[in-house]
């Protein structure tokens, strides 16, 4: 606690960088305390990260995934957002500057700014092989999914024809096994009578995963349930495999010894992730305050060590002691890590003690296609249908507003029944089929 | 009729260009005639345009209102969809070109491709002041008037302030005064506790209209009626007012004799039109088959005058010939015509006698923020609530497929109860507050 907290009557400043899960929290867990809260996003709307996979797909718009900021806190009246794009921070002045020239003075600072793709030194994949990250990440991929059926039914040599109904996705982690079982779904049936040139079910998804199995963080009996699922839907799994190349053309992959290729017009990235640059921003020089992937160490209060004031939380964190294993990159670890720092700045704030962080584990879940997905709540490990509804009832009732659970609840029911997927628009400036 | 009509056993070709919603109800109607059909568009899917504003203004999503051509059209056997440009009409030889090299023979011809906006001979307008015609043109004016209010929120200085709170509307057509209406609810009601340095309510609108009353088309009652909803709503009309220049400042402006000067940051276009490209190549050279415009000037029949094997429709074709005046550019026109010309090829074919097109106006409408709006149907001219009502049924009803109504529907419902419009992100490229 500095002079400034106990002797003037100015209310402490809190800042948070980051409306994700984390940030967003923290802000909503700071409601009725007397601190002033300052929220600064590069965006104006919180984005439901587990559900950006449908909006890739066509299957939700990006308004159903994402909520406005200030619709969210309007209430809120200790809080003000600014939209704006943080350049760097001075934790000896404690202000957080922003693009532009202002200044934000804080108190206690709050950082969650998570993670973006990384292709392992290749950031000349990025192009060929977008990742999802962003609602225009999300779009880019709707549209080369979509073009490259187009494209197919207009080209006429058929080895061509086949590498254009060539899927190829790297990385067998939630957002690769949900994106190949949409996109098989979309071959399968959304698509099936669409086309006279093309028979969409010819379309090969193949998942590529370095690992031994898909979804290394569940248990070994549910990445094998999710492997058969996705076998079931014609996705071919390729296990062990470690893309060395990847063209406009398609991918090459080291597989026990040998070295094969697949082409491919359509390649996705759900592979590897690297910590947004306000890791580097807090390390000040220290990369041994950084782990490999650039994410910040913490101590067990989530503090940077050295700075009592600086709270990371989310992807962006590196928390590593509760089992001694880091923390997962997924919703539920930020969302605890938010509301927890904003906890512990009220209880110090009032002299209190606090303890460390420790994440209560609700379980993992992944949806493969429609009435499949894997869970594994509290230990209750299950597959297949009974996982896939609560896959669905979760989801729904964590979209942050109540439209949105309408939206996507009306889409899903509508989707189930007709398996259309009215959001599947060729939009952005490439919308034709390519001649090459 | 030709010889390969009547006597080949191959199925006489119809290729229509545009699936908008000429072409569309064009190839519905040619569902069970023995031709073969083939839907050339550049872009996937059908744009309901009278409510893209919606999708301007952040109450829907681009989704909400555009349909798959694929899905709208996957059981009708005898049509192929071919996404393409056209580049060429070679009306001697009977083949559509497509970019890319490919030719599309054809027996008859159907061309709707609309206009898109027009700024009288100031092209370099169009970044300032963008039009509304297309969804990227819907996201950009989205984007932009989303991004006004926050850039409003970060100005200190309150001159600038206001500018970034000021939007002018050009032309007070259906779209602009649709567009103004939507702006005054958003500064009035749906940002109304959203900011914390700026009140949203002080927000301007102003509609810049050339003649002496919006809504030109409409009968007179009708248009005071629009005006007066648009006044209770705070926007500004400026009738026999001309736009004289347009920079990223402002707008000038003459009106009686004397030019005034608006400081605005937000400037939309809802004024002129010109016909696409398509006119002219139709035209093949003959600037005296198209009008001012470059709409092309059609027989009774909506064929061009030497080529009974073209038929043009919707907003691109200008026909007169039932009263002398010309057709308005709406949506119930190019339907008409559309079926007519399906229907028209099939008596040909029969060798059936046709009677010339004739319009049956069905009506005209727009609506004017929550509650209010403009009706002319069958001669029984009404506003207010129960035209609103009306308008709103209508549209729903209008909707091609059944998921857009439904999804459409749960959000004006919930629009009409909270006032929020979830669909207002902020995407693309440029989404930061902008500083000057």
């Amino acid at each position: 606690m500095t002079e400034r907290d106990q002797q003037t009557s100015l209310p402490t400043r809190v800042v948070i960088i980051g409306g994700g899960f984390g940030g967003l929290n923290a802000a909503q867990a700071l409601k009725s305390a007397n601190v002033q809260v300052t929220l600064i996003d590069r965006r104006n709307f919180h984005l439901f990260q587990p559900l950006l996979y449908q909006v890739a797909t066509g299957g939700l718009s990006p308004a159903d995934v994402s909520s406005p900021l200030r619709a969210i806190l309007k209430h809120q009246k200790n809080t003000a957002i600014v939209l704006a794009e943080v350049t760097g921070i001075d934790r000896a002045r404690q202000e957080v500057h922003l693009r532009g020239g202002d200044c934000v003075p804080y108190d206690h600072l709050i950082v969650g700014t998570g993670v973006r793709h990384h292709y392992f030194g290749h950031d000349d994949w990025s192009d060929i092989a977008p990742g999802l990250k962003t609602i225009e990440d999300a779009l880019d991929i709707r549209t080369r999914i979509f073009l490259a059926f187009e494209t197919a039914e207009r080209e006429p040599d058929p080895i061509k024809q086949q590498e254009w109904l060539t899927f190829v996705l790297v990385g067998g982690g939630p957002t690769g096994v949900e994106l190949a079982g949409a996109l098989a779904e979309i071959a399968n049936e959304t698509l099936r009578k669409d086309f006279r040139q093309i028979d969409p079910r010819r379309a090969r998804i193949i998942l590529i995963e370095g690992n031994d199995r898909v979804l290394t963080s569940y248990p070994p009996k549910l990445s094998a349930a999710a492997r058969r699922s996705l076998h079931r839907l014609g996705v071919i799994v390729m296990t062990e495999s470690l893309v060395t190349s990847v063209d406009d053309r398609g991918v090459e992959f080291k597989s026990k010894e040998s070295t094969q290729r697949i082409d491919a017009r359509t390649v996705l990235w759900a592979a590897g992730v690297r910590a947004s640059s306000m890791g580097r921003i807090l390390a000040e020089g220290n990369d041994k305050s950084l782990d490999r992937s650039g994410r910040v160490l913490v101590d067990p209060f989530l503090n940077l060590p050295d700075d009592q004031r600086v709270y990371v939380i989310g992807d962006l964190a590196m928390f590593t002691h509760q089992t001694g294993q880091p923390l997962a990159g997924v919703a539920a670890v930020a969302i605890q890590q938010g509301k927890y720092a904003a906890k512990t700045i009220i209880a110090r704030l009032a002299g209190k003690a606090v303890k460390p962080f420790r994440y209560s584990f609700p379980g993992d879940m992944a949806t493969i296609g429609r009435n499949h997905a894997v869970a594994d709540i509290k230990g209750f490990r299950y597959s297949g249908f009974l996982a896939w509804i609560s896959w669905v009832f979760l989801h729904l009732m964590k979209l942050v507003e109540f439209d949105n659970r309408l939206l996507v609840f009306v889409q899903w029911v509508w989707y189930y029944i007709t398996h259309n997927r009215g959001a599947r628009l060729i939009t952005g400036e490439h919308r034709l089929p390519i001649r090459d």
